[in-house]
């Protein structure tokens, strides 16, 4: 029986207000076992880059990432936020590492093909190297992995937090129990997205493409259980989506098939 | 017999312009052994900060570090020039990982108390930890470090990167035979800074000394030299002060006693 290993993906506000974030580390450490941080930035990112003079486009609430904008993302998801999370995890006692994925070569992407859109340096995953990530892993050191892959070729590239997540979720399944969650500022998958009462405490795939179709399941949150329920494909023992109050056992739980 | 680990600090013009990095990095592959590369890049910082309206102000060649530049540096060395000298390294074939003192916690100091001058988040070294640090290092990897430290309660500090490398040299002197250079744009310590076939190919501390007194050796290089004999002092086999083409033998070497 392989070591239990959790990994959380925290986005959104959470990660961005220095007293939500503190109240999230707190809950994080408080899970058992082995784990890993994912984080986003966005908000962060849109921030600096309006200070820089640039303007912020999102398409399908993915972010066209030109030459200045790419230094902007790398600056703020792989300094600022990935940088003060880990000496905040240092504070808290927990030994962390801050890691794109050209650190130790960890994760490799392919910059998006130019289709209808142009993302720029955006880059679709395309292999995890684990070796040298589960020697930390295996130490106690807590990974805190921001939203930058690397092509191999010296060139950074964009890539979305939640694929980060089911990516390295998906490959250190070899060497783990793997489970991953999503954090973010509502308790799961909602019904409603207005009522957080309406949520939903288990969800399979058919239902999600159900919700999905009737308009229930939109936008961010498409993507986010396409990539969920491809991770458990892949070797992911549990996925759930919750909120900081939930992260160690509540939320919406996907379940297989 | 300890294997040889040789910490390379590359500041200056030389790693903020594409071309003479890549010379650069081509040139550090090229040293036998275990490697460890240290950062500056103080040139980006300061550029990044004046568009953003902020302006840089140094003390002694030391930069003053106001929250706002606080948020610079960390985007700056520990995001920008960082994770783009590792993806260069990984380009080249070669694993590396971007750390700054707060990952591993490898690198612990104090904010800088106050006296006649306020230098802000600026973090004078008090402990280093290599534990995680060999361990990587023995795997092949290279670690590049960036010119940030932390105090183990979340905060995050400036730290000159000539500083960064003499501590860490020493503290690897436990486990490994280190060697540390200094590479700038100069061949090493000059008795006239205007003629470049001034070289002084060997120096020892009352040389130093002397040459300090007589004005020949000021400015930037007191700091480079006084950390570079200490850390001899302190159980690094070697210092030499160089430029690209001298990487491997060249320089300045500079003898204990």
């Amino acid at each position: 029986m392989s070591e239990h290993l959790t990994l959380v993906k925290v986005g959104g506000k959470v990660v961005e207000e220095p007293a939500s974030l503190h109240d999230f580390l707190v809950h994080f450490l408080q899970i058992e076992g082995l784990k890993v941080l994912i984080h986003g930035g966005g908000r962060s990112a849109t921030t600096m880059a309006s200070r820089l003079g640039l303007e912020a486009r999102m398409v399908d609430g993915r972010r066209i990432t030109d030459q200045a904008m790419l230094e902007v993302v790398t600056m703020v998801y792989g300094g600022l936020v990935n940088k003060n999370m880990v000496a905040a995890l240092q504070s808290l006692g927990t030994n962390a590492i801050g890691l794109t994925g050209a650190d130790l070569n960890y994760m490799l992407a392919v910059k998006r093909p130019v289709k209808a859109i142009d993302y720029g340096f955006v880059g679709d995953v395309t292999h995890v190297r684990t070796r040298e990530l589960t020697l930390l892993i295996d130490q106690g050191v807590v990974p805190v992995l921001a939203p930058l892959t690397h092509d191999g070729n010296g060139q950074l590239l964009n890539t979305n937090a939640d694929t980060i997540a089911a990516e390295a979720a998906a490959a250190l399944s070899t060497a783990y129990q793997t489970e991953l969650v999503f954090c973010f500022e509502k308790p799961g998958v909602l019904r409603d997205a207005e009522d957080d009462r309406s949520l939903i405490s288990a969800l399979n795939y058919d239902q999600f493409k159900e919700l999905q179709a009737a308009g229930a399941i939109h936008a961010g949150m498409v993507p986010k259980l396409d990539n969920s329920f491809d991770a458990i494909k892949r070797g992911v023992s549990r996925v759930r989506i919750t909120n900081i109050p939930g992260l160690q056992s509540g939320g919406t739980t996907l379940l297989p098939g």
